[in-house]
């Protein structure tokens, strides 16, 4: 029993289950068991053109009958955000784990609804930040935190854009105010917050300060903003999140000694071989004409992607809880939660008309 | 005649006029003909010590007097930023072309009068800002000109740091209110604010905005700060600048189509090799995990450094203008000008309490 892979049910048919249909197959501790959507024929018609989902997939043609099904353990839940909060809830109470799509949820008090379900069912709540899962990360908080080659972190800066086409702008869910309300703040904000959380090991600003030139859509969501935030020991962070330029993904954050730069944090630019660099104690050559000593870069070899991995943790705590041996992470709550936080801020300094607003928690 | 080098004077044995010595020895176009310190000793010192500057040079125990002698055609004055207006404004009026250290003035009102004793009396205007006459720059520049390769310009972020020691923070010139009194807002922002304008071919922003989190050392300087900035058409820029991080100086801007990322920009990690990175309508593979296409890595050579790039630029100037075969390059004091105007409303918002100032020019 063993070897009984974890078996996922999937709610809906959103495009980046595809990709986490794929992690699955991938992972070796988990399988697709079964996929439910608002009708059985786009549930069958997604099955067979994604060929990473067994063709013993049960196909449901409503969310509830996958909730209902006593054999799925895990579900993994894109739907876009505003049908988190019903769904993550329903599952918790049918005790299912769930992994959840990002922006987990429109606000913090719909995030801590989530994650109490959760607690209350003994389920194991993720969200599907895969850039956390990636052996790369390890290795760059491994050098963040070093005393000797970083230092305290003092400065980060942190930027998630891609150029979404007129039509996306206008009619994808992420544009939608009845759907993903938080538009780029929500699905790419919430890699820099998390990406800025990260590098402060978790530690909450004291302050959130919207950057003034947010770019609206007709329909008043969110496609371009930024954000400043402050610490109570004075260090600081920016970030900038648009639909409205390339792509780009970096984050740049400076210690007392060192400094770390990523240029592809979110979706590194080859599958399992990615890079960062890192500096210590930079200077310069006599006249200050050259750095000594260089930047170094640091190459990770990965066998299994980011969001397999992903997968492949989250199933084992999954197996854990149910043979008995674990409990639920209570980590990956905690992350989400700070970051849910400091977009909930971003949103409210950015309807006070960029003022400053405490983060309390 | 047409070989005579121009003939520098320098103010002051600064340590960096050290750097520029060499940078005018290896300019092919140009000499150092004599220094001026408070001291003769404490001049022939400085030149014994260092290896640029020629034998013959001429030694003056004041700066009036290499302003006086007939035979110095320009002054590089890398003295504290508050006798720049003073000294650089007594040379152009001895009809000395002026190579001034940056921050060019303590604030623009002064850097009007530098430049307008300049053109009043038909000499050069040009401040230190090397990175400007890098080939790479240029190259750079074409990119982000490019609408294939680039678009329009969405948003620019730069950082520039690094640790200084706590002497330097107490005692070096940076760090004195009567010296330096922009701290590293004159050090290092001055560089962020010119790459900032640089990438928006120096259109000047509507409003400025301090970010939270300045740190001040105990005379009142600034060790540490940052600043937003807002353009008309929705463009957004930050900054980050300090002297408690380690070395870091990046540029990322993002445009419709491309983005521009180099982490060098001020002093390239080698003297006659550096390189940047473009990408161009970047995408991703089938399931977006692997990036498509890949970013352009570009290598860039030059047979001297960007300093004595900026010397042989500034003496062939020089040598026009002496030969009535040029005017003086407007540009230079045009991009001085703006940068300065940043750095005031950064200062104006900070004083403020962090409020959005408008750029009025």
């Amino acid at each position: 029993m063993g070897e009984t892979p974890i078996r996922f049910g999937i709610l809906g048919c959103a495009s980046i289950a595809r990709k986490v249909s794929r992690a699955i197959s991938l992972s070796t501790n988990a399988t697709v068991f079964a996929i439910g959507s608002r009708s059985v024929e786009k549930a069958q018609k997604y099955v067979s053109a994604n060929a990473f989902i067994p063709p013993s997939v049960k196909i449901y043609g409503s969310y509830e009958a996958v909730l209902d099904d006593p054999e799925v353990d895990a579900v993994y839940v894109p739907l876009p955000t505003s049908l988190h909060l019903q769904w993550a809830v329903l599952a918790a109470e049918k005790s299912k784990h769930v992994l959840l799509e990002k922006p987990v949820a429109l606000n913090a008090a719909e995030f801590d609804r989530i994650v109490s379900a959760c607690e209350a069912n003994g389920v194991q709540f993720m969200d599907g930040t895969m850039w956390m899962h990636h052996p790369r990360t390890a290795l760059m908080r491994e050098f963040i935190a070093d005393p000797v080659r970083f230092g305290s972190p003092k400065s980060i800066h942190s930027t998630f854009t891609f150029t979404a086409d007129p039509e996306f702008l206008k009619n994808n869910i992420r544009a939608k105010p009845d759907l993903d309300a938080l538009g780029a703040l929500g699905d790419l904000g919430w890699y820099c917050a998390r990406a800025i959380l990260w590098a402060v090991d978790y530690e909450l600003p004291k302050t959130v300060t919207a950057i003034k030139g947010t770019v609206f859509n007709e329909a008043g969501v969110i496609l371009s903003c930024g954000a400043s935030l402050l610490w109570e020991d004075g260090k600081v962070a920016t970030f900038h999140c648009s639909f409205l330029s390339n792509t780009t993904m970096n984050i740049t954050t400076t210690g007392t000694v060192g400094t770390l730069h990523v240029d592809d944090f979110v979706i590194p630019c080859a599958e399992t071989s990615s890079s960062f660099l890192t500096s210590t104690k930079t200077g310069f050559s006599e006249l200050d004409t050259e750095w000594k000593p260089l930047p170094s870069e640091h190459v990770v070899t990965n066998e299994l992607p980011q969001e397999a991995l992903m997968v492949k943790e989250f199933a084992r705590l999954v197996k854990g809880i149910k043979e008995g041996s674990l409990k639920a992470e209570s980590k990956w709550p905690v992350y989400g939660r700070k970051t849910q936080l400091v977009l909930d801020r971003v949103i409210e300094s950015i309807e006070r008309g960029y003022e400053s607003v405490e983060v309390v928690d």
